[in-house]
């Protein structure tokens, strides 16, 4: 099964946005076992486009499309491909009320143009769009498959995990299967794990692994080509095993969607335990980290965000002669945060960030520079100085992932 | 002057990293006046990649290709399309030694792979690789211009702004320029704003507009093209001036990397005002958004995350009987969050949110229900009920957009 990804945009051509989409796509066609041997950029236009659809037509079975179908003059992939293969477009009652519903909603006015996102190629599937109004299609003629899916990534990745994958797997189901799995790992860095691996990468042919070096974290993906799925899960533990031998103090959790904080706010749950946060440099950002997964009230009550010397001393009742002794990027400051916020929260556990976002020194001390401290109930208080590199985002970024692993390895009593 | 960029590598099929390069170059392109009409991605294999090359020439005067200038065995661009062309590889005397001072200086051992690092095409101009070892070609026929860039953007960005900038320009200096131009406008979708531009978009055609969806916001970009600069930025600035005319209640700045956050930050900034928040369903993020601006704390000294109704009461000091009575996600709560934050915070402006994000619903209100208030120290209070669309990232996102932009009405007296 050979597959292509066209996508489709001038702002591609031009450089405002990255081909994000194309990534995905092909990750997620190598984990079902689909080929993609081509990536095409084409810009709004329809004589180019039709033909890059009739060169993937001479060298692929599956034809991916992704942009062009939403409401603008620009967006004119339906149109193109309906004209192709001379096929009418047809509006999808589903999808249809979804629209009246939307603009009945927001109390938006719907224009004529609103309508084309709702259409689908006569005889295809239609793909609802969970996050977006624009309808993909799957659309099937004797020889090739056509698949169209919108631009914007936040809907052409539910689309594509919620909708394509199970219909790729039941139209196109090969004998062999193949099965993989995600580990990740924080607080190494991709080729320091590459190179504790080296002989166990080098020599794996099926199971293969797979590093991904993401922001601030690494993942390893383990993938098996078999025809019996008890047999290549054996397999793929055989090989987790000899992987967590190596380098298993570094490893958080399991798949691609999982986080450190997601692992921290389940951890939480599970031993029913409540957190709090006081953050400096983060501003907030901990905290909203912690809000983005689900059912996080049970476990975050809220928190504080102290920025200035000001709200440090007034927001958590810390001495001001405290703070201006030991400066607010110190360890005494860290301390206090913590275990004031956990008492005003009421909560298990008080974690404090305070530190140096850059891009100037604060204090006399270097960007890069941040105090996380962890207060619990039972009085301990752990405090640790970290240097990290990098921008203003990546400085907080990795204040909070190591917040995130600081905690984790608190409820597992690791630290 | 028509271009196309080839890259090259199975990583990048496999969805093992997303290709930068293609942006980087189609802007830094479109900035030459050179038009992009076609990105394509091949593999690490010969007959694909001569055939995507042979596409090429077809279709485009320069061809660009990126990747696979390494020494390994998977880097094969050079050696097919020196073959291609009927040309020798040659060593280049200025990389070879700067090949051997590497490995002489990191006391490594050079592999006889290693050499064709420093090879070029016969006839061709090598470009020397500041940050790296693989030496890239500018190499031209009668009817082509071909050049070949490393795979890796921290040696391609600098090898092209430096060295090939100035070739392109030299080269095929067209009188031609390119200006472009971004207004970013919120509170108007992008179907509503292209039917209110319908006419000005349809009968524009040198400056353009094109419209671009973003989550919760929507860009257009002007383009002229142009021989004289003075004469194309007034050309911009008419058509500007024609958009806002239609659009304008819903523009708030200019540029790529702008953003309803910065804009308010920048405006706190300049009206010399500080503003603290108590976030509910938002949990920080919108304080955290304001932590990402440089310079934010001179306008935020820090702020509240009040989840529970206990926090809120606790926190903030607001009446638990009150919150009781009229529920967290009400009006009367939003309002007493708004006011005492600022009160606590000594600010000139306190702004709460508190909703519900999903995907459950909360006190019987439906997800995306959302009450913003914004306290002021003269006394005023606003608050306005929302009804949201979409995911939990989609709602809290919209939540703190809308806040934003109440804040810069608030600022510019527009609201």
């Amino acid at each position: 099964m050979k597959s292509e990804i066209i996508a489709v945009g001038t702002e591609l051509l031009l450089g405002q946005i990255v081909n994000t989409n194309a990534a995905f796509l092909s990750e997620q066609l190598a984990g079902l076992g689909i080929d993609v041997y081509y990536q095409t950029v084409v810009g709004d236009n329809p004589i180019r486009l039709q033909k890059s659809i009739q060169l993937a037509e001479t060298r692929s079975d599956l034809i991916i499309l992704c942009g062009g179908l939403g409401p603008t003059k620009d967006d004119l992939t339906k149109e193109v491909i309906a004209r192709h293969l001379r096929k009418a477009l047809i509006q999808n009652t589903e999808g249809y009320k979804k629209l009246l519903a939307f603009f009945e909603t927001t109390k938006r006015k719907m224009t004529e143009n609103n309508l084309q996102q709702s259409q689908i190629i006569e005889g295809g599937i239609a793909l609802p769009n969970r996050t977006g109004l624009a309808l993909g299609t799957f659309y099937q003629t004797d020889y090739h498959t056509y698949l169209l899916l919108p631009g914007p990534p936040n809907e052409l990745q539910p689309m594509f995990t919620e909708q394509v994958r199970p219909l790729l797997k039941e139209k196109f189901s090969s004998e062999e299967k193949i099965i993989s799995k995600v580990l990740r790992f924080y607080g190494i860095g991709e080729s320091q794990l590459v190179t504790e691996l080296k002989e166990l990468i080098e020599t794996q042919i099926n199971p293969t692994i797979a590093p991904y070096a993401k922001t601030n974290e690494v993942t390893l993906r383990l993938t098996v080509k078999t025809k019996e799925a008890h047999a290549g899960n054996q397999a793929l533990l055989a090989l987790e095993e000899k992987v967590l031998a190596k380098v298993g103090e570094y490893f958080y959790g399991y798949g691609e969607d999982n986080s450190l904080v997601k692992v921290v706010v389940e951890l939480l749950k599970e031993k029913k335990k409540t957190i709090t946060a006081a953050e400096s440099l983060t501003a907030g950002a901990f905290q909203a980290a912690l809000g983005d997964i689900p059912g996080a009230s049970m476990v975050f009550p809220g928190g504080f965000i102290t920025y200035s010397l000001e709200t440090k001393a007034d927001f958590l009742n810390i001495d001001r002669g405290l703070l201006k002794k030991h400066g607010t990027v110190s360890k005494e400051c860290a301390k206090q945060m913590a275990v004031h916020s956990r008492i005003l929260a009421d909560t298990d556990y008080g974690i404090a960030f305070t530190g140096v976002a850059g891009p100037e020194t604060l204090e006399n001390q270097p960007a890069g520079t941040v105090w996380i401290a962890i207060a619990s109930r039972n009085g301990e208080i752990f405090s640790q100085k970290y240097q990290f590199t990098g921008e203003r985002f990546a400085i907080r970024h990795h204040a909070i992932m190591q917040g995130c692993d600081l905690i984790r390895k608190q409820l597992l009593r690791k630290r």
